[in-house]
């Protein structure tokens, strides 16, 4: 069974705005053993929409449309694909009156274009949308099926998982398809490749693939056998040596995020973490805070942007910061044991560096990043330069810093 | 003149792989005044290519293959072009001797397959590749044009830049394309559809596109003249009257996110910043510190993620927060008072809410947010509930922050 996806929208055909829904959708299909064989983004045009989808279901048995049902003059995907099936749009009053409590919920008013919203292609079944006003759609014929699901990824991806998939599996044959997702920090993507292609480039299955962004490296496998144990076992057969190779580099065996990693294992120490930050401004907080229930552990701490604040906030000695300069392992080191003191953490984490684009002068180039870390045992800091632009060297800092507190957990 | 982009292999249709040479593309041709209506990936499939590309050149006057010109048996492009077009391959005997030369210089043997890469489309200009091993073609028909292109960017782009472009600068007639960028905050994207539509509906030049992402909208205006000055002022008489619709919810007039505008507006008073965060736990700090030069203004602050450091660090009084809860206006009213009296800033902005998942009680349910600002004139707190998951709670609760302080320094 072969799919065809098509985004709808000018926008993605000028400027930056890249089309990110036929990813995971791919992945999706993927995984029950889909092939995706075309992906086209279509300016917000009708006629040319209707012929693409009319072309994209007479070849594949599977169609999923993204975007285009906004409420909008140039929100076409309805009228595009009624045509396309020569259906008609039905106005349907139910969806207009839950859209109309969506907006009292959230005590606005409901503009009169939203009921543009409300017209189902005669026959389909609709996908209600708890994340946004746009529902979505499922039309079938004789055994095949064009999907109308809204453009962004955040309301695209819930209402695929929830609606489509299991009305999916039940349509497309059944393979066993098992995947493993491990994660990797510390390393480049050159080096862990070198280390591990030896091991997997002698499968054909399970598929590897090497993801990598933000100083993040995700190995992922994908196996497809006629059993979920066939499949897991193929897995684990390929994953074993790969995971003897990275050792303690890698951190996670299920896709877990770092801060999620680092947040669980602090949770099953009953420890507390705080952090003082200077050129990362709140990242590392906001990383640590990112995983929900975050507040078992997450107690707080600093941002100390300027000199002054480091002085008053930390406790850092003003002549300290005179001899070594703001970006200093000596720095690093008090910003650490400041928070520390100033919260009763167990483990401070500090951070120091120039994240660009301007730099520190001579003693700190661009790029220079210092992390301490403090616990009732003393204080240990590291020092790396990265060679980026101001966001990505940002980006690696916190990741650095979350990783060293990894290993200090693991090692104490 | 319109365009089509298609690139071609199975490679971007499974995994992570991106076709980011349409981006570039696109960029290049909308420069030209040539707009892009449709682009696709399309697998190593040569009946299904042959047919994209045949109904391609049908509609629009130029379509830009990128990739299948490497020597293997999967790389179909030139075949499935020359059967599109409905013209012979000629072996030329010339680009395999180049091809051998090139090997030679690299010390290495070119294997037989390579021969493949020497076949030309009847007709076809050759496009010398001096990064790799795949020659372009450039396919002229009645004042229409098919272009084969390498995949690998870096030899895609020095190939277009330098052959293709000019080729088209002779073939497109001459324009002026200017753009224009507004950013609103605090809206709605279908509320400031209604507001700004009657305006931009009247004109088909400028396109105007709203796009948008995260509580922060931005409308995209682009104007195609004869003239510079002539798009320049088609873009004032269509802006100007939606500038004063917007009123104070615009922001940006250049494109310049939500920071960047704040920034400069302290930046000119002369004034400074300091945050206090609750359940974004630094995002607010992250977003001040992500714009450079940001610690002209940005002095630094607290996370306060638990209730015993919002009494620590901001000396919010412990029978308050028993009373009100953390998540009310009295709270997010003594953090901004507190990180004002501990930083000594101009401004403070505080923020407290519920991201998520689990509610803070019935007085507090998911996505309540405040934000509160203190200035030497006294606080002002903003209350609102977002219905969203908890990372764009934390998002949308900053840029409801950021856009807070913008008003009080607009309005001071």
């Amino acid at each position: 069974m072969d799919a065809e996806i098509i985004a709808v929208g000018s926008e993605m055909l000028s400027g930056g705005r890249v089309d990110t829904n036929s990813l995971f959708l791919t992945g999706e299909l993927n995984n029950l053993g889909v092939e995706v064989v075309t992906k086209c983004v279509i300016g917000d045009d009708r006629e040319r929409l209707a012929d693409a989808v009319h072309r994209a279901f007479a070849r594949s048995a599977i169609v999923i449309l993204s975007g285009g049902l906004g409420p909008t003059e140039d929100d076409i995907t309805r009228e595009a694909v009624a045509q396309a099936l020569d259906r008609r749009l039905v106005y349907r009053a139910e969806i207009a009156e839950a859209l109309a409590r969506r907006f009292a919920q959230a005590r606005r008013q409901m503009a009169e274009v939203n009921k543009r919203q409300a017209f189902l292609i005669e026959g389909a079944a609709l996908l209600p949308n708890d994340r946004g006003t746009a529902p979505g759609q499922w039309v079938e014929e004789s055994g095949r099926v064009v999907m109308l699901l809204p453009g962004p990824p955040y309301e695209l991806k819930a209402m695929f998982e929830r609606q489509c998939l299991p009305r999916l599996a039940r349509m497309v044959p059944h393979q066993a398809i098992r995947t493993l997702f491990l994660r990797v920090a510390g390393m480049a993507e050159s080096d862990l490749d070198q280390l591990v292609a030896p091991v997997y480039k002698k499968y054909e299955n399970p598929v590897t693939t090497i993801l990598a962004a933000n100083s993040d490296i995700q190995i992922h496998l994908r196996a497809r056998c006629a059993t979920e144990a066939q499949a897991d076992a193929l897995l684990a057969e390929v994953a074993g040596p790969m995971e003897l190779l990275l050792g303690d580099r890698l951190y996670s065996r299920n896709g877990d995020p770092l801060e999620v990693v680092v947040g669980d294992l602090l949770r099953k120490q009953r420890a507390t973490v705080s952090v003082a930050e200077s050129c990362t401004g709140g990242m590392l907080g906001e990383r640590f805070t990112a995983a929900a229930g975050s507040s078992d552990y997450f107690l707080g701490g600093f941002i100390t942007y300027t000199n002054a604040m480091k002085v008053e906030l930390l406790g850092v000695p003003p002549e300290m910061l005179a001899e070594f300069g703001a970006v200093s392992r000596e720095i690093a080191e008090a910003m650490a044991l400041g928070a520390r003191r100033r919260t009763g953490s167990t483990y401070a984490l500090a951070v120091t560096g120039v994240a660009g684009p301007d730099s520190g002068g001579e003693s700190a180039p661009v790029g220079t990043a210092y992390v301490a870390i403090a616990d009732a045992s003393g204080t240990q800091v590291v020092h790396r330069r990265f060679l980026s632009d101001r966001t990505r060297v940002r980006v690696f800092t916190t990741q650095m810093a979350l990783d060293l507190l990894r290993r200090r957990i693991k090692v104490g």
